[in-house]
């Protein structure tokens, strides 16, 4: 197809993590929560079919709005939804970055940040972070181009988070929007909520993904002040989501008590997973998100994930150069992670 | 917000039809289908609730193409699914058409692929159509920076087609891609589905909202050569149907018998709105879509969409800078349509 736009025809895409749609697997690699929603979720979405599905739904998902707006303690017109997060991603790269202009990420963390940036034919650099996970203020320098810097907190793969006020230092500093990514962050002790008062340049975005436990519905939010929710309102297709997303996001955020309860649960796990880890030799970050990244000084790990998948127990295996290789691990039920440790202890027994 | 791009800051946005979400309103202005989709989308949906929310959906949504396949007969790596038509354009603007480039639309059309042009930072230009609805050969006139042209058909406002024929001749002629806007195929005589083998600069786009009721669903698909699919494929959201969607669109595609009766019903109404609106003055050109354009030589009609509005009929009004205005109206059920021209009637004695 020779009239596509040459920046396209060069991507290779985003090849998320796999998703089998048969088999049994204990499916440990895209973050899914393993946990079902909250049940007001099922509910809401019946009362929807019952009213139909024939017109048009609220293009600006006010009844979520409105809620999480109770919920997270900012107004209404600071929060802008969307199709998943990556939808929001999506719209907050095109409002910022045209063409030949460029977008700051670190490394390693999400590769879909630099498909963004492709695909609006920009730039992208990476500022690595430090071995301990810090980011030094090479990641807030100015430079002319510069127009949007994305900043996972928690990070992946390792889990990581970078401070609110080291946050807020960077965004002061940067000459151009901060969007946090915060898809992780009700698995983590802070987030930067709060610190979208402070300054315009900071958006929040989240997702309802993977701590509400609702991958297969497509809902995530921005919370930025309301004039540049005003203008990315532009930019977002008229009805990015649809009633039956709506309604099920809105009960699920509504449930804080489920999310209590299912978060006390992922974290328990995450500590036995991380310390199961331990014990067989790995290298395992404390981490603030629902999965670990697990490394080894001792070999490379690519075979343990394919030996993993023979016993059909699918990980994340990752490979960043100059930075190594690794596993990144989803926090899945108690039995989920005695299963995977039982089978990784067999597979690295001499 | 100094930092979003100018193109972004200049723009005012995609207006979309009024979506009144209380009240009751006999709701004629955003072309939905006034009859409950298939019973079997229902069934579809609950069973996917059954087996849970909380896996990330098929990427390829590969149900529905299996399904849709073979109704329409094309092979299933020609289709590629969306979160509504909408989303398929975005993905077919932001694959072809750079900053600085330029699309070609005819005019008066839809409104938005201007808003996509925009978002692009790209510029546009209006083919006028002829004022019996044919287009001339200046929509396929060469120009360097073409990258993409865009053909609702059957084109909204008027209702009116351009025949496969002529779609295939102006496709040829076109230095470019050529988007067929088949939102409202389904209710025309015939469509340019069988042109995608023809020519790989065709593609055509659907939607379940208007012909399968379910606007609130959002669910669109593109049909074009394999080749083309697999770069748009590089520029859509991994995941941009969810779970839910997926499964209704699948039921929904699936039964025929209910589109046959369902197109049956519109069909006859349509019938008795334009003959209606005749009857009491309108010109009313003989529509392919479900809604009908209807003008007035001897009056502007904007005072008759307000006093509508007030006795709750909503009706779409467009006013076209040397073209006219005009109401374009939804076919309705029987029952409304019959309300809307009781209360037409007494609006507009003397």
């Amino acid at each position: 197809m020779s009239f596509v736009r040459p920046e396209i025809a060069a991507m290779s895409g985003y090849t998320p993590g796999e998703q089998p749609q048969g088999g049994k697997f204990i499916k440990l690699n895209t973050n899914e929560n393993p946990y079902p929603p909250s049940a007001a979720v099922r509910r809401a979405i019946e009362e929807t079919l019952d009213r139909g599905l024939t017109k048009y739904p609220d293009p600006h998902a006010t009844a979520f709005r409105l809620r999480a707006s109770e919920v997270l303690g900012v107004p209404p017109d600071w929060i802008l939804c969307g199709n998943g997060s990556d939808d929001i991603l999506t719209i907050v790269t095109r409002a910022f970055v045209g063409q030949g202009q460029r977008l700051r990420l670190p490394y390693p963390s999400y590769v879909l940040y630099r498909t963004l940036a492709q695909l609006q034919g920009a730039e992208w650099e990476e500022v690595h972070f430090r071995s301990d996970w810090t980011l030094d203020d090479a990641f807030a320098a100015p430079r002319d181009d510069l127009r949007l810097a994305f900043l996972p907190n928690p990070n992946s793969p390792s889990g990581t988070t970078i401070p609110p006020e080291r946050v807020l230092e960077l965004a002061e500093r940067l000459p151009c929007p901060l969007l946090v990514d915060e898809a992780y962050a009700d698995f983590a002790d802070q987030n930067c909520l709060n610190l979208v008062r402070e300054n315009e340049k900071i958006l929040v975005s989240r997702t309802m993904s993977k701590s509400y436990s609702l991958a297969g519905l497509r809902f995530g939010f921005l919370v930025a002040q309301p004039q540049v929710i005003e203008q990315l309102n532009k930019v977002k297709d008229s009805y990015n989501c649809d009633a039956l997303a709506i309604a099920g996001a809105t009960a699920a955020i509504d449930d804080q008590a489920w999310l209590a309860e299912n978060r006390g649960k992922i974290l328990a796990t995450r500590q036995r997973l991380t310390e199961g880890m331990r014990s067989l030799g790995f290298d395992a970050i404390p981490s603030q998100a629902n999965f670990v990244w697990c490394t080894r000084a001792d070999q490379p790990v690519e075979a343990l994930y394919q030996r993993l998948k023979e016993q059909r127990i699918l990980v994340r295996y990752m490979n960043y150069p100059c930075w190594g290789d690794g596993l990144r691990i989803t926090v899945g039920t108690e039995d989920q992670i005695e299963a995977l440790l039982a089978t990784l202890k067999l597979l690295l027994a001499p």
